[in-house]
């Protein structure tokens, strides 16, 4: 977002003498602050403001532009520029960076790039998406075990500038494997002359590099940890996952899971802001999929002809009676998603879910199927076709609450079965369960109605 | 969630002699593990293991239990037991608990708590709900100006064990007014003569404590924040919201959403867990709005009775013609509720998103109107009644592309209208849209069909 007021005052700035106002802003306010009010800058305009704050600085401000202006950013930049500026970054952010950049553009930067943080910027890019790995940031502060607090205070003052954070160290053997945890409280707390070894924590909570982020994620958040180590097959330490980052993708998978809910593919920027054929191609894809999944709804209901020529009142009730699936199924098909997601179920458990979701059904459909009764014994003569009135509510009664049984099983299975296949149980919602139950609750209906009326 | 290998063995430790070994487990493991650990132990059990830790342990413990287990716990505890967790326990955690349990048991523990600690939980109590007052603690670190870098660090080694963070550490003047911020890492870098003035931040980021927690966690997700100092109208420094926290909030507001979408009201617990009178009333209640809502769809198709009966075609199109309209609604409404939550639009510029939606939804509109078209056109003789193939189709393909473009702009315009009157806009989501959809939708295609055919 811009900050209108104080963009021109900026410009005026940049193009005028130093007079060291806009220096020490570059240092004193917070780079979040700073990358906030010159989003609305040029590119050029943006690599001279920059340009102007030291180069640590400028690392953490640039951190702070969203993904697509550091792309646009770095590509407008000269090839030395751009390898100053990566060295200077957090490792994290930079692999975030060149992961989002052209494969093309990246190989002729990297070799500009000083070798131990090519090196780093290489391992921490074959990470698999999602993965701790990719998630990771590989500049932590470590201890060896036998030094004493005072000393470790004094290893800590020299890491500090280079690492993400000093709040939590990490005690390494010599082979790197991780054997404890100390928290910089625990060494302001500890007498000077006592060792790591005797005030840290061996038992330390980990990730491993390959585990999913949402299981990162949760971990973290179990423990209320302000960052988790990552680790290799054999204990190593490869690197901190920190709070937030954590908290980024907690957000950036509930937006993810909503976009699935509503039917869209995943777009990374504002559906208002990106090419207008994008746009259409990622909506008209899900729309599409759907509407031709919907075609079987004219099937259906064309096998029932005889059934709807005969009674008019019957195609009356079409729309009720299966919109009451696609909504209970919704509705179940959300609290499975859920329930999936804080771990209150698995896959395997799914039968106790069926039972649970089996009597709710009931429940639900003798209720809906009440008020349903109720209406369609008020359905005027004239579509009548010399039905029986009630024998008509009997009809609509059964086939509601046969539906809404129906859409709740369905609604709660498909998750667990999209689960089990690896797939977002997310898809499983809304328009997806409620085209699904359409056709099925079609054929539900007229099946209770020819058994009954005819 | 139960670890069903293990709680044996502590039952045995229970119940046996203490060899130490279960003391240790106390003191060593993490509180989140043996919290974990110990949920499936009975109430009495519970605090037969907690007795055996030192009281700050037992209420580090406490803290990690369920918010239902806590409130149960604390139902079957002893007043003197209770009254000495609380003072123990951080304050943003046991104001959670007082909140949540009944206000004749709060009136009743509460004059059994120490002084300072009561006066403290009655004003975490009195802030409402969702807002920064609520979610704040008063265990926080803070500093005079004038002391040098080496007293302050003396002065946060008192404070430490009843603070919360030490790592961010505010500055007040002796108004207790806001006027600085250092960071734990700034104290140890710093030369232990300087003055925390000299090293401090002067222009501190923080939140009012009246702010809702939606824009708290926002601001902290900004900064990269470990906790964000609060404030009252004086710009005295009230509170302090810690990133776990804000990690919860985020968690529980997707939560709320992905509910809200799936028309289900808020449950705290699983909905397999709870009483299924209780959930059987939040499910049925939606269902049965969004039925009652949908019942109007028989009143519609109805007033076109004599279109119905003419050409029975019309009414096999109903389903499809409708799902078009909640499905391109909900994938509207799921997008921009998406840019409203992510600050990507606001309500005022609702002009720009219906500019956009309308020539988006005349795209989607041709897109499915031409999949329909072809599918009309393949009416077979039968329910045809007479009418031209061609006609028939032509009435398809244009009530598919009206109503396409109707669901999109009313899933558009409804999370803003939502978000203008304070509504939550993720109720406008799937069900909500589709019911209101599918009633218009009914009127578009008949209103076309006799137009066009009649």
């Amino acid at each position: 977002m811009e900050n209108p007021l104080l963009l021109p005052e900026l410009r005026e700035m940049l193009s005028g003498e130093d007079d060291g106002t806009l220096s020490e802003f570059l240092v004193e306010a917070h780079p979040a602050s700073i990358a906030e009010l010159s989003e609305g800058l040029s590119v050029e305009e943006t690599w001279q403001l920059l340009s102007r704050a030291p180069l640590q600085r400028q690392a953490e401000i640039f951190a702070f532009y969203s993904p697509q202006k550091q792309v646009t950013l770095a590509s407008g930049a000269g090839s030395e520029q751009l390898s100053r500026l990566l060295e200077a970054m957090s490792h994290d952010d930079r692999a975030d960076l060149l992961q989002r950049m052209e494969p093309a553009v990246v190989e002729r930067i990297l070799p500009l790039v000083a070798k131990a943080d090519r090196e780093d910027i290489r391992r921490l890019l074959s990470y698999p998406e999602q993965s701790a790995g990719a998630l990771m940031t590989t500049d932590y502060a470590s201890l060896p075990a036998d030094v004493t607090v005072g000393e470790a205070l004094a290893l800590l003052r020299q890491q500090a500038p280079a690492s993400e954070t000093i709040y939590y160290v990490y005690v390494l053997d010599d082979q790197r494997r991780l054997i404890g945890f100390v928290s910089l409280r625990d060494l302001i707390l500890a007498p000077i002359s006592a060792t790591v070894r005797d005030i840290m924590h061996p038992d330390v909570i980990s990730v491993r590099v390959d585990e999913d982020q949402e299981q990162v994620a949760a971990k973290l958040a179990k423990y209320d940890f302000l960052a988790i180590p990552v680790v290799d097959d054999q204990h190593r330490l490869v690197g901190i996952i920190t709070h937030d980052d954590v908290l980024d993708v907690v957000t950036d998978e509930a937006t993810e899971d909503a976009l699935h809910m509503g039917a869209v593919a995943a777009m990374v920027e504002s559906h208002l802001e990106a090419p207008f054929f994008t746009v259409w191609r990622k909506r008209s894809l899900w729309l599409a999929a759907l509407f031709i999944a919907e075609l079987f709804t004219f099937t259906a209901l064309a096998s029932f002809e005889d059934a709807i020529k005969a009674v008019v009142a019957l195609s009356l009730f079409v729309p009720l009676c299966i919109s009451t699936g696609g909504n209970s199924g919704s509705q179940a098909a959300t609290l499975t998603t859920r329930a999936l997601a804080l771990g209150q179920v698995t896959p395997q458990q799914w039968f106790r879910v069926l039972r649970h979701e089996f009597f709710m059904g009931i429940a639900l459909g003798v209720t809906l199927g009440c008020i349903g009764f109720v209406r369609a014994a008020l359905t005027p003569a004239s579509v009548l076709d010399g039905t029986d009135r009630i024998m008509l509510a009997l009809v609509i009664s059964l086939a509601v609450a046969s539906i809404c049984l129906w859409g709740t099983l369905v609604g709660s299975m498909l998750p667990l079965l999209f689960r089990r296949f690896g797939v977002d149980p997310g898809y499983s919602s809304s328009p997806f369960v409620a085209t699904f139950v359409d056709v099925t609750g079609i054929v539900i209906y007229f099946s209770i109605a020819k058994a009954i009326l005819f």
